[in-house]
């Protein structure tokens, strides 16, 4: 029985840090590392067209919206070509910056997964719609590890790469406020596709140290230490993070955060707790998200 | 740095139905299945008392409630002995009725190991602090499976059986309203105690059916044929079950549910959809819950 239409909500994620893990096989394909999820994130909507899902209508697509305006995203396309619905019309909203870090195109498409599957009632399991969504963000080298995490929630480490039953996830248990600040685009594919080992390397390091001590405050030096290894800060971000550092410094007390870090990959800052408020900043404000990827009412 | 005090939110699960594996070592012990979790829940409260923490106070128990009586739960006294936080004051607080097969001591367990862990900064990993709760519940012998459910939330699979990194799980990506109706109550420790084989061969036969169709009108009629084939059914959840079935045939319509099945360990029957109150019942009413367990604001 096919419900026609169906909605997916799925969190953003900030990368905290990560080690890169190029592999043949996308599902094996992935990174290691750290991140946050977010209350704020990508809504997808799937709605079968006439004669959707009939397979005569493959090649016919359905329309495609991002926030209200026509537009594509290549691993949308490509999970909903897996799964046989490439007609079905789709809309994506969010309230994220796009190309700034938040895992924005993973959501998209394993937000399209979801509700795909449950509009046309393809009968997949959970697993199997966050690997077909990780090998189409990995495919289209615009992300590695942010669909594993988005379909997790709360605060993932990515311990092995991949997609599940491949990768292995853990994560730090913790609830709070997030902020963010973005300040412009960076090509995920452009540092993806250049020499990423000193990266890697700086990244396995980071991943380590929040081994040994899977709290939060390591977490964030860690993904602060990293930036530098790596060689990817921004002079924005690093000066919004030196801000709160010395905000944090002068109210000698507890801003509920601990300092703030770049968001991998875009030229984004953020921080748990009221660190960027604090700081002056008029930032974003959002909270970790628990649940993870799901299912919403139309 | 200690919180001092931390609330954690588990949901409750029923199981549609399952397959036992005891084992030597708790971890790998628990069962293969599927169920359903749900936004009705438990609430764990813990607070420091005087000198929490202190390894020399370790002897000496906080207090204890259940629903704002004293009260303990054995699985929950194990999961702080084992975090070294016996001291801590808990409060356990759940609208579901105890012994019906909701997993209420699993996911007392659950929370309180996640709230002794924030509340006295133990630096714990997720998967660790599941695994403690699990292996509690499973040397209570008041549960083998819900604990790894609830962490996950949603309509999860146990494909294989025992805490993270030993188990297996998947879930039925869903949506949408649960009933329950419970009319009494039912021994796990008896069950779980007696002579299993029958039992979890019909629980292997209802999960290879739904691993061949991951759909939520299979996983209700396995969980029927599985209540009849294990010789769980109690008569009142039969007629409630019957009654579901025919108020379905006579609406000839859509209730956004699949029948009902009985909720195992208990005397408790469950519906996804409007079933139970298309029948006439008064049911209680909540949600697929989506996030699984999770630290929440005090």
């Amino acid at each position: 029985m096919s419900r026609q239409r169906a909605s997916a909500f799925v969190p953003g994620h900030v990368t905290a840090f990560f080690s890169a893990h190029p592999a043949e096989r996308p599902a094996a394909a992935g990174s290691r590392g750290a991140g946050v999820t977010l209350t704020d994130g990508v809504t997808v909507r799937v709605s079968a067209a006439g004669g959707a899902g009939e397979p005569d209508a493959l090649d016919e697509s359905g329309s495609r919206t991002v926030n209200g305006e026509a537009g594509t995203i290549g691993a949308v396309e490509d999970v909903l070509a897996e799964l046989g619905t490439a007609d079905v019309d789709v809309a994506v909203e969010t309230e994220l910056p796009i190309g700034a870090g938040f895992g924005v195109s993973g959501a998209a498409a394993l937000g399209a997964a979801l509700a795909a599957n449950d509009a046309l009632d393809r009968g997949r399991f959970e697993n199997d719609l966050v690997r077909i969504a990780h090998e189409a963000e990995v495919g289209r080298g615009t992300g590695l590890g942010d669909v594993v995490a988005q379909a997790r929630g709360g605060v993932p480490l990515r311990l092995e790469p991949g997609a599940p039953a491949v990768g292995e996830l853990d994560g730090i248990p913790a609830t709070g406020r997030v902020e963010y600040v973005t300040f412009g685009e960076l090509s995920t594919e452009e540092v993806l596709g250049g020499d990423t080992a000193s990266l890697s390397a700086a990244g396995e390091d980071a991943l380590d140290r929040l081994r040994a001590d899977p709290r939060l405050p390591t977490m964030m030096d860690a993904a602060r230490a990293f930036a530098r290894e790596a060689d990817l800060l921004v002079p924005e971000v690093a000066e919004a993070i030196a801000a709160v550092e010395e905000s944090t410094a002068e109210a000698d007390g507890d801003s509920g955060g601990h300092g703030a870090a770049m968001a991998m990959l875009g030229r984004t800052v953020f921080a748990l707790g009221t660190g960027l408020s604090d700081a002056g900043y008029d930032p974003e404000r959002c909270r970790i998200d628990a649940a993870g990827a799901r299912l919403v009412e139309r």
